[in-house]
Parts: structure tokens; C-alpha cells; sequence
């Protein structure tokens, strides 16, 4: 019996920690994986094609938004990302897990697209923290620091959108929480279920 | 904020494991309780009012199924056994989680009055072992065997009725997915969020 993957998408605002999360949560298991995900920004030193991104153009890019296949995709600082939709489905029906860390706009959109995913939203341990946490950052004016702490304040509000919530106050804990997620949501009844009773039957 | 504690509700066949599993989780952790069923049937040696059990008449038994004070009850032979529902709900309003191994049949009441219950099936690793696992509890006649075995068999198709399903290849690994499925449901946005947003928010 092969098991369909699980498309696990993370997001939360700024400073909540999802990076270092999902990071963990990586390093821990072998059964979850990344998605490379397609830019139009020019490669960095040292970044391999097919490994930290796919670089097309932009008018490639467009191309592939027109004929839908992103599951999502954002436009940052005039460049686009968008992660591939038919490399994530292949993978998720090889029985692969994937991790999507992304923003709330294209967990969205995601959802749409995908609504059996599994949505988690990363939230700081208090608003307090994560203020210390974006100002600890540094390399920002103070008006970029307020734009980012009040965007964090609204992106708060997208929590009841997404699955579950997890309060990093210790990212060893939050890690914990995000492994339990998915090894439940691996347990739950879904229509594979008649496929195990099944096999359990004919057994005899 | 006191967030409301899980009803979990766990089933499966005689000889799925269920007992061992359960009785390894509740060792482990301490935020887990079960509660105190009432029963018609004498005490036997030892056994402590309120403890192992309330022992009531059945006069009064069947006064309370009429006033509906059962969440689940059941007959076995000639004996009858309920859990209270106030009990249960006055804990779970209190933030206690609870955990009730009960059989099929009961736990489909369970959840026609408490839908939002956490149900998980226990399934042994295969139809063999379970076979193997009746026969070595010894103490039956073959007619006996046999109809635990076909009554086991008749059983598994319930497990589309609950939200989880554990296969009992190792009991550790069991007991495990069982914390993981706790903890995930502990995640789960639910109603409780909206809370949790404001506390957020006033905090500022």
C-alpha cells in the first residue's frame, strides 16, 4: 500500500521562529522533505540550480502563472518565487511528506488549491517576545521595525485559517508539537482506510 | 485562559492491544485521567467505592439511563456499566483530558453526545497476530475462540466511524502515535483561538 504524503505548510509572522522550527524539525526526520522552489531573482554565490532554486525568467515565470502551475507564488522586493505544483503533487502521491515554510498569502492560496494539506501556524511566545525578537535582528530603521512588528500584529488575525497553532516559547518543544502533528495526522482515518481493512480481510 | 480538556475515546478488537496501550500512555503522563465508571455488579475483593467503581443498584442504574446521566452504558452479562457524564464533563470543563477505553458500541454513544471527542481505533498488526494474541490469553473453548475471532473480524469495519486509527505493532510505538495524537489535538485551532488572538493583542 503506498500512503499519500502529507503537504505540511508552515507559516507565521515574522520573528515567530518558523525558520528555526522547521529547520529542526528537518534535521530530525528523514520522511520530510523541501520543495525547491522557482525564482526570476539572479542566482547568489554559491547557489545551485535545481537546489536552492529553479532561476527562470520572467517571462517564463508568467507563463507558468497563466497556465496554473504554482501551487502558490508571491511577488518579493520585484522578484517572483513560486513553488511547483506538479513536482509537489508527483512527490506527495510517491508517498513523500513535504514542507512548505512560506507566508500566510500563499499558505492561502495553497489551501485553495490543496485544502487536505495540513495548515500550522507558528505564533511567538508573547507579543513582547517577538518584538525582541525582530528588533534583535538589527540592520532596521526604526520605521521598518514598526511596519514589521504591525504587520505581525494583522498577520496574528490569519491563525483561524490555518489547522493547528504552536506557541514557540522553546524551539525544542515546538519542534516536539510539530512532529506530534504529523505523526497524527499520518493516524487519521481517510479514505486509505478501506484499503487497510481490506488488506486485513483477505489476510485470512 | 483554561482551555478545555480532550474527551479521548479508545476502541478496537479484543486482542488489538488496546488495555496495554492505554495503561502505558496513562503511566507516562501526567495531564491524562480516566474516569470512574458505575456498575450494577457486586464488588469483588478489594475493589473501593468510587475508585474502581460506583456500585449502584439497578434500580438506580436505570433511573439515570432515563435522565440521561450516562454519556455510554451497557450491558454485559446481565451487569451494567456507565460512565457518569457529568463527572466527565465537569473535568474536561476544567481542563482535565480524559480517557476512556470502552468498546464499540459505546463509544458510538459517546460520540452521538460528544461529537467533538477524539476517537482512536486500535488495530492489531495483522488478522494472524490478533488470532495468536486470543489463543494465548488461553481459558476458551474452540467455540469461544471462534466467535471472539469472528467477532474481532466484524469489528474492524467500525474503525471508519472513528477519527484515528493505531496499528499495535510495538506496543512503545503505540503508545507514542496515542501522545501524538493527544498533543496534536491540543494544537488544533478551535474555537479557543479567538482567546488566545486577544490575549495577544491586549498584551500590547
Amino acid at each position: 500500500m503506498n500512503k499519500k504524503g502529507l503537504l505540511i505548510v508552515v507559516s507565521g509572522p515574522s520573528g515567530a521562529g518558523k525558520g528555526t522550527i522547521c529547520k529542526e524539525v528537518l534535521e530530525r526526520r528523514d520522511d520530510i522533505f523541501v520543495s525547491t522552489s522557482a525564482t526570476t531573482r539572479e542566482p547568489r554565490n554559491g547557489e545551485i540550480e535545481g537546489v536552492n532554486y529553479f532561476f527562470i525568467s520572467r517571462e517564463e515565470f508568467e507563463r507558468k502563472i497563466a497556465e496554473e502551475e504554482f501551487i502558490e507564488y508571491a511577488e518579493v522586493y520585484k522578484n517572483l518565487y513560486g513553488t511547483p505544483k506538479e513536482t509537489v503533487l508527483d512527490k506527495l502521491n510517491q508517498g513523500e511528506n513535504i514542507l512548505l515554510e512560506i507566508d500566510i498569502q500563499g499558505a492561502l492560496q495553497v489551501k485553495k488549491r490543496y485544502p487536505e494539506g495540513v495548515f500550522i501556524f507558528i505564533l511567538p511566545p508573547s507579543m513582547a517576545e517577538l518584538k525582541s525578537r525582530i528588533i534583535g535582528r538589527g540592520s532596521e530603521t526604526p520605521e521598518s521595525l514598526e511596519r514589521r512588528f504591525s504587520s505581525a500584529f494583522e498577520e496574528i488575525e490569519f491563525v483561524n485559517q490555518y489547522d493547528y497553532y504552536i506557541i514557540n516559547d522553546q524551539v525544542k518543544r515546538a519542534a516536539d508539537l510539530m512532529e506530534s502533528i504529523i505523526d497524527a495526522e499520518r493516524c487519521k482515518v481517510i479514505e486509505d482506510i478501506e484499503e487497510i481493512v481490506t488488506m486485513f480481510k483477505e489476510e485470512v
